[in-house]
């Protein structure tokens, strides 16, 4: 049987789930693949503590660039996360002519043009099924599955620790701080969380499915990307009233000339599957003019299903080496010479539905002044909702939105912020509607 | 640029599709393949119908035999459906080398065990994503993206018609009859609608994939199978009191030496996202030992969305043939020599909770004698209903089983059906739900 030489940077949570499943599920891969993955070698900083896994006599290292220059090494699988040393290891594997794979999201978001445009240069494949959604194949189902449609728009879930935090705030009407340290405490979230609350890691993911949904190049500065820290329990209970659930969501439609590309928390209604999608779970609904909606839902991240996207894009690309080929499929779905320039929206330009929450003074007229500011703008809303709690001689005033534009409806927040009967900063939330008009 | 030449075989209504994708969608198709998808040759009984589409002079034939015989041809797409002149022309362009595409399903669970020996004799490909789940990309999750995992399960809505009819019982308690004729018009039914209401279709669908997940030859015959046509709004009904929707649902199990493989009517939790799943969509979730549970979910029949599961089949062939290569992956999966045999359990065996409802005479003494019969088989009972309409003098007694084993339901049912007190046949749903005991 033919033997396929792999080497693995980084033994951390995933590496370590990647090792085992080429070592523990070997026989099964191998049946399907008709060839043997071999873990050459393992390149970690940290070879001492026990992962639980029996490796064979020497295969730990912590020299990362002999394995990388490791001439029987036919594929190289990078896990150590990002932007720097795992940048020039991917280059330098690339550079020796090597197949490589990443889950590396940060990296591919801020500098995958480069890396791929290396590797289309050097003729070697770059695999990346494992940085957008985890064990979900939103990569393959793109580049393969979607071939003959136009994509129309994508809308995901992206970031488990985000849904997970929302999922508490919603079923348990508990505070962020409170659900943020719950996911940490579980596992779910880093000490420093703020690459997942702040919606940056769900942005990079989007970037990178918006270049390979319309055929451009990755282009992370331009994304909007606005966290969910702000999110609150009232804010839920008043989205449930109007049959809403709040979701942190990567947003990207295609407008033709132009696309829209942007995460920020969203309301979507009860009768959306996603609105469904419970704890650390992602999903993405794509749109395709041939396919009309797909939608995919798996673990986001995890140790095992993330190493299983990994193993996937090896045994891809052993299925390349046995047929002698490579660069079966073009990294970023279309062909590098049909890759177009396509502007992203700048957010000013968006036009969605909207939820408002103005903390107002409990007096007469407070309805008609915010309502006026928000005509003045041409913003019309199609419900009220004024009942709710008082505090400190406040109260909440809800609206929601028909049709409006997003500069419109900055510039009225502010100014109903300086209105004197309003005594906190507005709250606004898009909400993603179909059946509104 | 390259070119694949192609021959479609049956202008129906997928072929149609398919023809219009390659035609209208050629550009989008050519930027990501890099190569020209050329429509030479459609054959069809019918050349005379105006399909839409502005063919090229010649191109229409009659001759499906001259298609599948020119040597110039790399690619047939048989799109004629049914067990006869398709199996042969599928044959004879195996043996003329050809790459073959199909989403005959019904011919590929019957005979897909010759069909797919053939192409392997002969070093060709027979790809068929589109026989299952429409453009839900299934197979290829099931063949690439969960190669590093042992399947554990799939459960799945493979009908759309089913799940219309389902929904319309379910959203307006609609009778059977009357939700069949509603699909029928709106053209989502058959004029015979057997094959999908009986659940055969389904059967054929969970027989490939359960081939596809466990390693082991296709095998319908042992699979069982009930249909819809019994469903009725009062169990609809009792069904939601319990926290259920009633869905037509193909089950597949993995228990080692011996696996599950069912088609029947099913009560899932509103919790489950198979539950929300509405109208003529399909859906199925898979869980694997490393990737936990993923889901799918797409529309599972149509022209355009069955044809660009096709057309993703004809550019996967078609990236091969660019790169000299074919059968790039194992039809089935599973390298042919690691097929294994592999016993589908009799439904006898099957361990699972039940639904029953008894037509009962309202008197005293009805509940002891029904739970009496049901104790001497060991059957437990965990909630009973009885309030309910009377009719004709019966009502209804509804039960909710703990976990049992149907050899034994079946033989209790039936001695139930025998006692005085009750009037008419019992009726059974099984219940598909991890929360309970």
């Amino acid at each position: 049987m033919k033997q396929i030489d792999v080497g693995l940077l980084g033994c951390g949570t995933v590496g370590t789930g990647v090792a085992k499943l080429l070592i523990d599920s070997s026989e099964v891969i191998g049946a399907r693949l008709g060839a043997t993955l071999n873990l050459k070698w393992v390149a970690d900083i940290d070879i001492e503590t026990d992962r639980g896994i029996q490796f064979d006599e020497g295969v730990l290292t912590t020299d990362a660039n002999s394995v990388v220059n490791d001439p029987n090494i036919d594929v190289i699988i990078e896990m150590i996360g990002g932007e720097g040393v795992a940048k020039e290891l991917i280059l330098k594997a690339i550079e020796n002519g090597k197949q490589v794979i990443t889950a590396n999201k940060a990296l591919l978001a801020s500098q995958g043009n480069a890396l791929f445009k290396a590797a289309a240069e050097k003729g070697v494949d770059l695999a990346f099924e494992a940085a957008v959604g985890g064990c979900m194949p939103i990569i393959k189902a793109m580049r393969e599955s979607l071939v003959a449609n136009r994509i129309q728009s994508m809308i995901g879930i992206l970031n488990g620790t985000c849904n997970y935090i929302l999922t508490k705030i919603t079923e348990e009407r508990s505070a962020f701080g409170d659900a943020l340290t719950e996911a940490q405490t579980r596992g779910y979230a880093e000490a420093d969380p703020t690459l997942d609350v702040e919606g940056i890691d769900t942005a990079h993911k989007i970037a990178i499915l918006t270049a390979l949904a319309y055929g451009m190049e990755i282009n992370l500065p331009e994304v909007y990307i606005e966290g969910i820290t702000k999110i609150t329990p009232l804010d839920v209970e008043f989205a449930e009233h109007f049959g809403y659930r709040i979701k942190l969501l990567a947003i990207s439609k295609n407008h033709g000339d132009k696309i829209e590309a942007r995460v920020h928390p969203t309301m979507i209604p009860f009768g959306n599957l996603l609105s469904n999608v419970s704890g650390t779970v992602n999903s993405v609904m794509i749109s395709g003019d041939a396919v009309g909606d797909i939608m995919l839902y798996g673990r986001g991240a995890g140790m095992m299903p993330t190493a299983s996207a990994v193993i996937s894009d090896v045994v891809d690309i052993a299925r390349n080496l046995m047929a002698e080929t490579t660069r079966r499929i073009p990294a970023l779905s279309f062909q590098r010479n049909h890759i177009q320039s396509i502007k992203i929206m700048s957010m000013d330009e968006i036009v969605t539905h909207y939820y408002f929450r103005f903390t107002a003074l409990d007096r007469p007229g407070v309805l008609s002044k915010i309502s006026g500011v928000l005509g003045n703008y041409d913003i019309s809303i199609q419900s009220v909702q004024q009942k709710g709690r008082k505090t400190d001689g406040s109260v909440p005033v809800v609206m929601m939105s028909h049709l409006a534009k997003e500069v419109d409806v900055q510039k009225a927040l502010a100014e109903i912020y300086n209105l004197d009967v309003v005594s906190d900063k507005p709250v606004l939330i898009r909400i993603e509607d179909e059946q509104l008009d």
